[in-house]
């Protein structure tokens, strides 16, 4: 079955969920565009998400997403922190920053009951997750107003898995694809593939409609996913200059520059891996490191060096997720841009 | 065009020159069932090259292909040497071997004149190139004959590059690729993108005919392929277990295992990053390190542990090239898999 039918929607697009760079904004303009938009839940308070699902109930009628974590969260550690601190020292005397003055923390919280309270005056519905799904008490909450819970996986034994524990369609997450990286039963990078491996395994290994994700850029990237079988796309990067999304301006020139053409996956932004251009953070400490302590426990102490760098117009310290695709962005309306993707 | 037309040949499919895995049965195998079989010359003496194109125009009259690297041969530098050696001292302790009696050296020559001699006899119809282009002299010799004349791109820059100094078509070689990435324009591995983002951008930069490479493994992957609009594939993966490959059998043990799911790029077997099934080697040095010496010299050092370990039946330090989709290995004949692979 396409996602069309599935979702009660117009097009095969899903606009991925992309925490940090969009809010209802960009949702409702795919929404209304006959799309999929998703709201990213994972960075916002209780108070803004509400705020956030009424804005979207407000200015659409159409199917809509609504996308949360559902990590364990990590126990602060203090030797991992110490480690993380010290590898950070340099930048903090360098930017003048006081050690003692940054917090530690991480400001990701997973999928909760108190967030299944507040969803449900408002039964999204689509609700999908990343690192896997709430337990499966949550997910019969959620599954019990009518919503379809997606989820992504980036194996062929995370596609099994997602299908046995209750997901109703499975985004096949290739390593292209910008962001974190949604693996969550195993940490071993060996087993991340690219979508042209990806999704022709997944498609064998489900009967759940499967996205395809990762690398998909524009209508030609629609075409070929679909050719593969798969229900539909999720796309991400290419709506990063969109009108509607809050993308910074300085995450915006890296993507127009030629710097678009050079990203890693890196865990030193949160302490988990995630797409993104590379930067200074990056090149110094090596993009994937033993020093920063486990998601989302690393951003924290980030936050002082990305605001001192950002006061002066560098990025050497900031999340400028983008997958390896940025061939598609646009500076248009997302609405023209989801009609693009489709336009097949 | 498509490379049916292109070639001469009647499947889509180009099976991909694996330099260890295979010699002239497997192209002579691939041509007669209609695709282009392609046979790897970077490791073989003069003597042996003309003994197996003798032997493929002796058992063929179809299209088919040789391959050469046109690298520049690295200088040998003692001080990276020492530093090699150094980082290989544990393992030489450990199987016994004498350190001084290792001989340095790649054993990897690139396209000569010498060789373009041999060839001029057989006039092969394909000649395919990796890491770029020989000299103007030597590429207009290949073409005095008639011969089709590709290579691979790993990025938008290259496949211009390539299209501007005379390939006749160009392979885009996806990050999922097994086997050493064909990237020449740059080290920069920040630069490398899976299928999925970099066929539709070299389709749209270059004007000549784009063969897909990297994770089509299926007559799926080939159809999505296609749909995208390549001219053709190139498949090498999921030959390794045809009965006509020479794929060792601790090669083919580690495909037909759960080890096939984890693979990385590793520069440590020869230099230059070319992707394989994690071993011991790439575990305990990591697999892209400072240590080994620029390409082809890292090999030779590697040779003595490499046959003391497969003697006692583990591949430690054995390159078991595979891409990131083994899902398509067949332990068949190769007309039956080639068959297969263009069987929409």
């Amino acid at each position: 079955m396409n996602i069309q039918n599935f979702f009660g929607i117009e097009l095969p697009i899903i606009q991925a969920p992309m925490a940090g760079v969009q809010s209802s904004a960009l949702a409702i303009a795919v929404s209304n565009a006959g799309g999929l938009g998703s709201l990213p839940c994972a960075m916002l308070t209780p108070e803004s998400l509400r705020a956030e699902l009424a804005a979207i109930t407000a200015q659409t009628r159409r199917p809509y997403n609504v996308n949360f974590f559902c990590h364990t969260p990590a126990v602060p550690d203090a030797a991992r922190d110490a480690k993380w601190r010290s590898a950070l020292a340099p930048y903090y005397a360098e930017f003048g920053i006081d050690p003692d003055s940054v917090s530690a923390g991480g400001g990701r919280a997973p999928f909760s009951s108190k967030l299944a309270d507040l969803l449900e005056a408002f039964k999204p519905p689509v609700v999908s997750f990343h690192f896997g799904l709430p337990s499966p008490e949550l997910l019969h909450r959620v599954k019990s107003w009518g919503a379809k819970v997606i989820s992504s996986a980036t194996t062929v034994a995370e596609a099994r898995w997602l299908e046995a524990n209750g997901a109703d369609a499975i985004i096949a997450q290739g390593l292209e694809a910008g962001g974190h990286r949604g693996l969550f039963l195993s940490e071993d990078l060996t087993t991340q593939v690219g979508t042209m491996a990806l999704l022709p395994q997944v498609l064998r290994a489900v009967r759940v409609p499967v996205i395809a994700a990762g690398g998909i850029a524009d209508a030609h990237g629609v075409k070929a996913a679909l050719a593969l079988g798969a229900a539909g796309v999720q796309v991400g990067t290419s709506y990063l200059l969109c009108h509607e999304a809050t993308t910074t301006a300085l995450h915006r020139a890296a993507l127009k520059s030629e710097r678009a053409e050079h990203t890693a996956l890196t865990n030193l932004l949160t302490g988990r891996p995630a797409r993104g251009m590379y930067n200074r953070l990056m090149r110094e400490l090596g993009p994937l490191s033993g020093a920063p302590p486990a998601f989302p426990l690393a951003t924290s102490a980030l936050m002082p060096l990305k605001a001192a760098a950002e006061k002066l117009g560098r990025d050497d310290f900031s999340s400028l997720w983008a997958g390896q695709n940025t061939s598609g962005c646009r500076e248009i309306a997302a609405a023209e841009l989801t009609r693009l993707l489709a336009a097949n």
